[in-house]
């Protein structure tokens, strides 16, 4: 039986989602228990160009509530005045663009909107590797490096959204590249990021052998990150994607490195054997992202 | 009218506090609104002694709950097998003693559990400087650093609870001490807690004059770590307690080096002209610890 027969059968609630990225919005359908049925992708050009066709691709799609997870920085606080905009991005022409109102305005459905990041978090949480779990962590390592988190559940906001990837790191000792961070220089995805590693290294991430000294350092800073990550959240696990996450021989680095640098201070298994299911790629692989949208409209399914 | 009596009147649950410290225990009763109505303290040194005297002093104040803000590492996390035990803090005859299950066994009431940090971090949310916010970080700077935070009106766990204290923030250039923690050398803890300005510069932080260079270094080190806070948690306030926290000329440098840090990065009113009333002192003042602990009391009784 297809996935859309499937879903119909067990009246499962069909929605949207949308993947709103600096160089693509990719949208999507798919079932509330998190089953993708279709996507589509477009450019990231003007609001204007980007969400005509947004909006064509969902008109007969019927869907009961859409998710948005986005580039940033975004204002994902409820009741805020610019609930629901593209704030401060450097992006050209979507600075101050009102994403939430604009879907809402259109599709007439509820719409759900956070981060990429922290809807990356929540599919992970609800459909993968962190599934049945209170709490996680999902990080992307790519052309920048951006993090969300579920706590009891919940994502995280306050102030506004977590921006984790522009903390700061100590600095490798053999590392003389500045970073290339506009605001802070050589935080964290000034220093890790893709571009970081192929400005230092003189060639792309994906062209960097594995025995590569560029890896060794890659794993430092990535190590700790995620040791600050686990005193100040404790997360119950740590996912890793984005592309400089398709590394695989990354992962025990990165693992090993973070062990040496809690030195036994916090105690648990998983931090100890436990590690190599503490420190793991996504369990929705590519699809994090759309599932991530895709879970953020299910949250709104429920709260309406 | 005496509060005592206020609080009859109102109906008010009478609850029972304790501020579990590494050199002594605090104990209080107090309303469900946050009153506090008398106190007692007790030396920490075996659990037989301490405990003795504890459990003398609820005897007949027939509080309906009990709430512990601990010193740690303790393990918060309801459901695990070691739950309510102090875990393996060095403190001698405390490692592995079940402080929740004696204190149930004693006085057979619901019992609240966390550690002084997360406790005080709700106590400040509930009726102290972050009163009606949904986010709050509070931090405490003395003889060690910890901190605690409430997230959607929650508490932080997750594998355990947070070790805020002891991330690694970048070294200060003049800084030649090597950090003082046992685990981590020269973590946050190791560099800015209060013995490490006594080390470091000859004298008791106490009496260092408010123009000594010491003040300058030690608010680069906890601006570094709001810093990595702010990013990760976007706490709508910060706290900041503590026996160093006296020093009350820290804050406005904190609060200055920590806008420098985050070089507008992060677009929000409280880290521009709000920052006054975002980094601040305890509304609770020197109750934060023992309110904390009331504050877990309430939860507690809320649960049951």
């Amino acid at each position: 039986m297809p996935l859309e027969c499937i879903g119909e059968e067990l009246r499962l609630k069909l929605l949207g989602a949308i993947e709103a990225g600096g160089t693509k919005f990719v949208c999507g359908i798919g079932y509330e228990d998190g089953t993708i049925l279709e996507r589509a992708s477009f450019p990231t050009t003007t609001p204007e160009e980007t969400m005509a066709l947004v909006f064509e691709y969902f008109r007969d799609k019927a869907v009961e509530a859409v998710g948005i997870g986005s580039f940033g920085p975004i204002d994902p606080v409820p009741g805020s005045p610019t609930y629901g905009y593209i704030t401060t991005t450097p992006k050209p022409h979507w600075g101050g663009y009102n994403l939430v109102g604009a879907v809402r305005a259109e599709l007439n459905v509820p719409v759900g909107f956070d981060t990429d990041v922290n809807g990356a978090a929540l599919g992970e949480s609800l459909w993968g590797a962190a599934q049945g779990l209170e709490s996680c962590l999902y990080i992307t390592v790519g052309t920048g490096i951006g993090a969300g988190a579920v706590v009891h559940g919940e994502l995280i906001h306050g102030l506004s959204h977590p921006e984790m990837g522009h903390i700061y790191v100590r600095r490798h000792p053999d590392d003389r590249y500045e970073g290339f961070c506009p605001y802070h220089g050589d935080c964290l995805e000034g220093v890790a990021a893709g571009p970081a590693i192929g400005a230092r290294w003189g060639k792309p991430a994906a062209e960097l052998e594995a025995g590569h000294p560029a890896w060794e350092m890659e794993a430092h800073y990535l190590a700790h990150a995620l040791m600050n990550y686990v005193l100040v959240l404790s997360p119950q696990r740590i996912v890793m994607g984005g592309g400089v996450m398709k590394q695989s021989h990354l992962f025990p680095l990165i693992r090993t490195q973070l062990q040496e640098l809690l030195a036994g201070y916090v105690q648990h298994a998983s931090l100890k054997d436990g590690i190599d299911r503490y420190v793991v790629p996504p369990g929705l692989g590519d699809n994090a992202g759309l599932a991530g949208a895709l879970a953020l409209a299910r949250m709104a399914a429920e709260k309406n």
